[in-house]
């Protein structure tokens, strides 16, 4: 079940919205069974693609921002979600300690804060934030937007616990994606609860690893809906000893792409779709959009300038890149007055909360959406719609759309879920 | 946390709302320590009272019909919260048989289960109407007011099982209040979830049950808060051996109702209020707003006529009324474009997943509003406002009035809970 979002429905007809329609009593129930065996991530968002012929999910984030881009009208269910999530994590809680990212001097970033913040007070908790930039060593409050502000505090650690002055909590969220990697302040906490898990941050996690989770994930529901996994899933392939700028390993770059490539042609030509594949090479451990690039054959490999090489090898926080995933490009063919638009779904616990359109007016079709400089384009809720509409004709309905990218946001969700199992590292320990 | 709900906010300005706004997490805290101890009924329907001075539950459903008046905005945290309830009650659950009242020749009525069936539709169940009407041997397709149908079928008891032809549920849910008494077909289910259980229905249930219980949770609520439970809590005296149409017992009506009249004046002077304290005698198993009337004098009681008698004497299902209880009578400030109005909250599981305003033009301050007649305005989610939001003047919020609704009315449903585990006829036998 899926909150409303507003779009122009201009996309081909997707026979799978048909199919996902039809069993929407099934589609729950298997994902309350997954759920009995798998933790939900505690929050997630998930950038999906609409090829018209597929949709898929193209990264999965499990430190969101962008929370500010929800709705008023889809806040209650997200403080339901959170009151949800505490009760099972630890319902007697009254202290909330969010560590923000270091973007704390993007405003759009303070709103999600800010968010955040709202949410969790709604939902039963006093909440503060403490901060691992440790030039701060005193209350420092920063305005927000709309004339508030929010205060960011030096984080006290004290043997086993984190807390701030005076504010000893129960669980600690991280909205930091640890990039940079794991600040001593967060590691052998044992007595408190830590969320998203510390292995979630992108010092450990890699992008292949995630995409084999989904895989597994896309199988099991391509059998029960009688479908072919491909439909929902993007074929990948990975290189581990990358080095762009010295020209190390393009050996099993170009080998990849080739071979993807050749994967996705076949399926294209199975199903008759005329458009040319494509696949993006994208950093393994990447955020924020950087280290990103398309590839439409391989000879474009060969003529990557030195500019490319450089832009590819370190993203954010100065962390080289040797590792990169291949990963099938995914057309959009969503717009939003001409522009090219990629659906983002937001979730919390097990529930989708909301969701909106990453937007750019100036990007193509095969093209990356999360580079800086993009515009977002907030989806409200649909006021006069109604829920998921059996019956309607397929692509013909608004709230029907929605509802498949909620089931696809959640796919990918279980992914994670899938995914942060197989990586635990105290899971290795114990097995 | 509460939807939006709209309203002219008339009425004076409450100390209690700037209490409660001020006390938002350790409120939501309390709750969620409560449902630790306690389990909520599986849905809830509270009517309240807005003296402007005193808001109060004057009566608590648990088998709540009007689903129908909720807006499509409020939906989703309806089948969100439905979620939540199955997948504590029966995970693995594929089927739910929904068990109507006897009103479904009533369209507004059946407008209420399609609304039912559709949540739990969404909610990832396949649904279907099982009926209590032995007349019905076949299955019997029903029309409703949008053009589509309801199907009731006769129920199957099959030893210690119920269900339909090729239907085997995990879960009944009970939409119908038992004030007829408890059919044989729902006796002695061992094997399946039997929601609400059976002494949730009027043949065992009673109203001075409830509000004894009510008013231990509005006393340790108001002891959180520090104030006076009376604030919130509509206090009450019963009767247990009332013949209204032989006149046997009145002597005791009339004692309870003069001791009654006198703690509200007390009350009332205590506080400075002007109005004229009046109290509320109901059948204790009533229902329908049947057997309802208000005294504002001892002397009324003296006077009433064979008319009114009789009406007393018997309420739904031709029960006879033996037990009543005396309810402090709680002034309603509300309006709607100078209409009687008192709001009603609807709750699944934990959560508040909407409302809607009971309205009467014809009636006045002090009378009941569930009467055959009063026009139902239901209450839309409010587009613009925020949630609540602390920091706005005391009455200025509509958002803020109705988290305060939202928090009563949840103590309400606690009270129900406590309720039933105080008449839970299995758990005296395991003593």
């Amino acid at each position: 079940m899926v909150p409303h979002l507003i779009t122009a429905l201009t996309g081909p007809i997707n026979e799978l919205e048909a199919r996902v329609l039809d069993s929407m009593p099934a589609i729950e129930r298997w994902f309350r069974l997954e759920w009995m065996e798998h933790t939900p991530p505690f929050y997630t968002s998930v950038d999906l693609r609409n090829a018209g012929f597929k949709l898929a999910p193209v990264d999965t984030n499990l430190f969101p921002g962008g929370f500010n881009n929800l709705t008023p009208e889809m806040l209650p269910l997200a403080v339901q979600a959170a009151m949800a999530a505490i009760e099972k994590i630890c319902p007697e809680a009254k202290n909330l300690l969010l560590v923000p990212g270091a973007q704390v001097h993007n405003t759009f970033y303070l709103s999600n804060l800010q968010q955040l913040v709202r949410v969790f007070t709604q939902a039963g908790l006093n909440v503060r934030l403490g901060t691992l930039d440790e030039s701060i060593k005193a209350p420092r409050p920063v305005a927000l937007p709309d004339g508030s502000e929010l205060v960011l505090e030096p984080l006290l650690r004290n043997r086993g616990r984190l807390g701030l002055k005076d504010f000893d909590p129960c669980t600690i969220l991280l909205n930091n994606n640890l990039s940079a990697g794991v600040p001593r302040a967060l590691q052998h906490l044992h007595e408190q609860y830590l969320l998203p898990p510390l292995h979630a941050g992108w010092s450990t996690r890699r992008k292949s690893n995630h995409f084999q989770s989904y895989e597994e994930v896309a199988k099991r529901f391509g059998k029960l809906l009688g479908i072919d996994p491909w439909l929902i899933n993007p074929l990948f392939g990975k290189c581990g000893e990358i080095n762009f700028s010295e020209g190390v390993g393009m050996e099993c770059l170009t080998s990849n792409v080739d071979a993807l490539l050749g994967k996705v042609r076949r399926k294209y030509k199975e199903y008759g779709i005329k458009e040319k594949p494509f696949v993006v090479v994208k950093a393994d451990n990447g955020t924020y959009g950087m280290g990103i690039m398309t590839v439409r054959d391989t000879k474009e490999l060969e003529a990557l300038n030195r500019k490319s090489r450089n832009k590819m090898s370190v993203i954010k926080d100065g962390q080289e890149v040797s590792e990169v995933i291949i990963q099938e490009g995914v057309l959009t063919n969503e717009r939003m007055n001409d522009a090219v638009a990629e659906p983002v779904v937001y979730m919390m616990d097990r529930y989708v909360v909301g969701g909106f359109y990453r937007v750019h007016a100036e990007r193509g079709v095969d093209e990356n959406l999360n580079a800086p400089g993009s515009s977002f384009v907030p989806l409200a809720f649909s006021e006069s719609t109604h829920l998921p509409q059996p019956g309607m004709k397929p692509g013909a309905s608004a709230p029907n759309r929605f509802y498949m990218y909620g089931v696809i946001g959640r796919l990918a969700m279980l992914g994670a879920s899938y995914e942060l199992e197989a990586t635990d590292p105290e899971a290795e320990i114990y097995d």
